[in-house]
């Protein structure tokens, strides 16, 4: 097996036990005999822990960074407003110990921690210029200023960010289907701001999302 | 010292520590001293360290119901909005451990964790209700249905409980007055909601923030 794809299987073992057990409960020897290698190979890879958990930061930052990408050949719609939207909540479900346990993690190693916070500034402004994009498209119409701009995105991400952690310490609810619901919390913020026109010909457009790959893209 | 002096003491001491350092790095008996008793003293009023977290959420619980209460002399107006906010914010700000470690805590506590289930499904009812007679009142206007109210409130619970942690994990801004800046993230998922008609007179309505004592109530 070549180096690098010892590393991948350490990290997806690692996330799915995290997510599963929390990364507080879950050894590298859990992760190393989950990977089906010796505890001794994984330390060749990983020293520890912490490094492992950098290695999946890697990983929800490049999630983060696809997730912002907006069609280059038109203008942008309603449609993929959705598609943005549903793609972050979906990183934050594969990667959910890491929202769940945001501040003991990010507490416990400082560079991760810096690392976070380029992400979370990084993430901001992308939703901002999102946001912005979508005026200039008139999908998101009314009077909206900059302060307005930058605080709908600020307010965007600490739900995309917390809104696991918010479920999780609230009643649980049997069938749930946890990113449709989180989906449906954060396009109500934007609710009020979108034009007729965006929603003109998109039947049931607050509560059907179409998947990225059953667009018409 | 009567013993129910005693008992607000060690809560009022609990709180300031628990603040301070977190509760995990604060023992009973840092508590104790605190508040210039025994150990011993302390054990009769309070078995473990979980009993006076309770104590203090006793207090958290008290809060969110003096939060939520309308003039029942007249109608509903914007500045009522804020002041709930406000007021809601002050509560989080001074039990603020509680909200920086609420996954934790509950996860603990099972008993905590119920009640604290029950003050969210409570508060976020409350809010809906407020929603409700800001509606009536028309303080907020435009179409709204039962859908939106709902997941308004559930939307403005999470910015209220998550607030601080998101901004915790974010970067530190140099004096920043933190009430201000939640209060300000929770006021604009109500902007577009609210009624010009409400806006109408209130110079600088989005920004300056009536203390309840300067209020005209």
């Amino acid at each position: 097996m070549a180096a690098q794809d010892t590393r991948n299987r350490v990290v997806t073992e690692a996330i799915r036990l995290f997510n599963a057990q929390g990364s507080a409960a879950v050894s590298t020897n859990h992760i190393a005999e989950a990977a089906g290698i010796s505890p001794g190979n994984l330390y060749y890879h990983y020293r520890n822990k912490e490094e492992i958990i950098r290695a999946i930061f890697d990983r929800v930052d490049a999630h983060w960074a696809a997730s912002f990408v907006l069609p280059d050949d038109r203008v942008p719609a309603l449609g993929d407003v959705r598609v943005v939207v549903r793609q972050t909540f979906a990183g934050i479900w594969t990667y959910r110990f890491f929202y769940r346990e945001l501040g003991a993690l990010t507490r416990r190693d400082p560079e991760l921690a810096a690392r976070f916070r380029t992400l979370r500034e990084r993430g901001i402004a992308g939703t901002e210029s999102l946001l912005r994009a979508f005026h200039g498209a008139g999908v998101i119409d009314g009077p909206v200023d900059d302060d307005d701009l930058r605080r709908l995105a600020r307010l965007m991400m600490l739900v995309a960010e917390f809104w696991l952690p918010f479920e999780e310490t609230g009643s649980a609810v049997p069938g749930y289907e946890p990113i449709d619901e989180g989906v449906a919390l954060l396009m109500q913020i934007l609710d009020p701001y979108l034009a007729d026109r965006a929603l003109a010909g998109m039947a049931g457009a607050r509560s059907a999302i179409p998947a990225r790959e059953g667009g018409e893209r």
